[in-house]
């Protein structure tokens, strides 16, 4: 590995200052080469052309990232719970590694801000900016420091401090199963409607509404159909006093 | 890493025997934990429960080594074509990374081999099973030797020699495609239809049929409806002399 490491911190700009100690406050250390997380905080609509006509933008990190945390996240399940099969720790890890918990994890530990030193806001409307960060620095690491630092990295600052294992584990409730059985109960017709669809480059967002008795009572939003099904499956428990 | 390699290779049954003989063909070393091998051959439906009534088999390790065999194309695939956008890199993993490939790289390397010995053939009608066998295979490698060996494993006896990356990449036929545009051309009605879906544990296999003017031209089964329909699109195109 080839490590180009700034050998005079004076000699950076402050924006790149900023990009040193963000990424040693987060990681742990400085990193070896800063154009990889110059990157991290690319978006593919900022995205820069380079002379041979490539687009250099987080979306080959996000690749990355997303490969190397499956990884480590199936490896940290399968070694914590030996005697679970494998529908267990698919489920698990689908309830770590996915687009919201992700950005989320990004808002908590800081990786969001780093692109808001850079470009406003209002460009980021779509939610998913900061899951795609986080996966795209993921990917630095992962390239920076190879398999076994990041694999630390991710178990030791991400997975045992902000996911509650045995919460998530718990936390199993399928809405729409309980709306499902209400409406046979109560003998009404229930109708789960995908109604629109925004996408934004490879992203899509996903809007779904629920009709009882062919009266729409709730709709929800969610990165997938299943999760934006949940998500109006969950408002239509709460209000029709299921939960 | 405990490392519990059996020190009498004279101690193990013959059965045992062989399979040390098979990984050190296929991998190049003797296994420090055979009872990870053992498993490979364990496919669900003849898996052994237990004390603690959890069935052994080789879901677990299948789950594993699709991981990490995502993570290591990614990587691989990642360094070698640094100009190429991530929709590129996901699309040539999915074409290498895929149940029908690694169920011929199983024939091809002789794990499928492995199983013969244990059952009869005829238990295992189901395609799949090889391809399961290849990725549980891959898990058994990691936890035996680690990501480092894990990797060169894959990439030195597994991608470089099996899969021509040139060929797949230029072979990105959608016969689909093919027939809608001469249907249009030739205003025929066609109909792609998905007959049938055989289901076996978590695995299905989808059958697809082809209809030209309401008349059935072809059909074809793959492990999703994808491929299902590609495969009915490649013959009715060989039918139409299309290509």
């Amino acid at each position: 590995m080839v490590r180009r490491f700034f050998t005079s911190f004076k000699k950076l700009s402050n924006k790149d200052k900023r990009l040193v100690a963000a990424v040693k406050s987060i990681v742990g250390y400085k990193p070896f080469r800063l154009e990889l997380f110059r990157l991290v905080t690319q978006h593919s609509s900022v995205a820069k052309t380079l002379p041979n006509g490539f687009r250099a933008s987080n979306e080959r990190l996000e690749y990355l990232g997303d490969a190397i945390l499956g990884a480590v996240v199936a490896d940290y399940l399968f070694k914590k719970y030996p005697f679970k099969d494998e529908g267990f720790l698919t489920e698990i890890r689908s309830r770590i590694v996915n687009r919201e918990s992700l950005s989320l994890l990004a808002k908590k530990i800081g990786i969001s801000q780093m692109l808001e030193s850079d470009f406003s806001r209002s460009r980021y409307h779509f939610k998913s900016i900061y899951g795609d960060m986080m996966e795209a620095f993921i990917g630095a690491v992962y390239i920076d420091r190879g398999y076994k630092y990041c694999q630390k990295f991710i178990i030791n600052k991400l997975l045992i401090p902000h996911f509650d294992l045995d919460e998530i584990i718990e936390n199993n409730t399928n809405y729409k199963s309980i709306l499902i059985e209400w409406s046979q109960k109560e003998n009404k017709s229930i109708r789960f409607d995908i109604e629109d669809q925004k996408q934004e480059g490879s992203k899509k967002e996903f809007r779904a509404a629920i009709f009882v008795n062919s009266e729409k009572i709730s709709k929800g939003a969610g990165l997938n159909k299943k999760k934006a099904e949940q998500n109006a499956a969950f408002k239509a428990c709460r209000k029709l006093n299921l939960i």
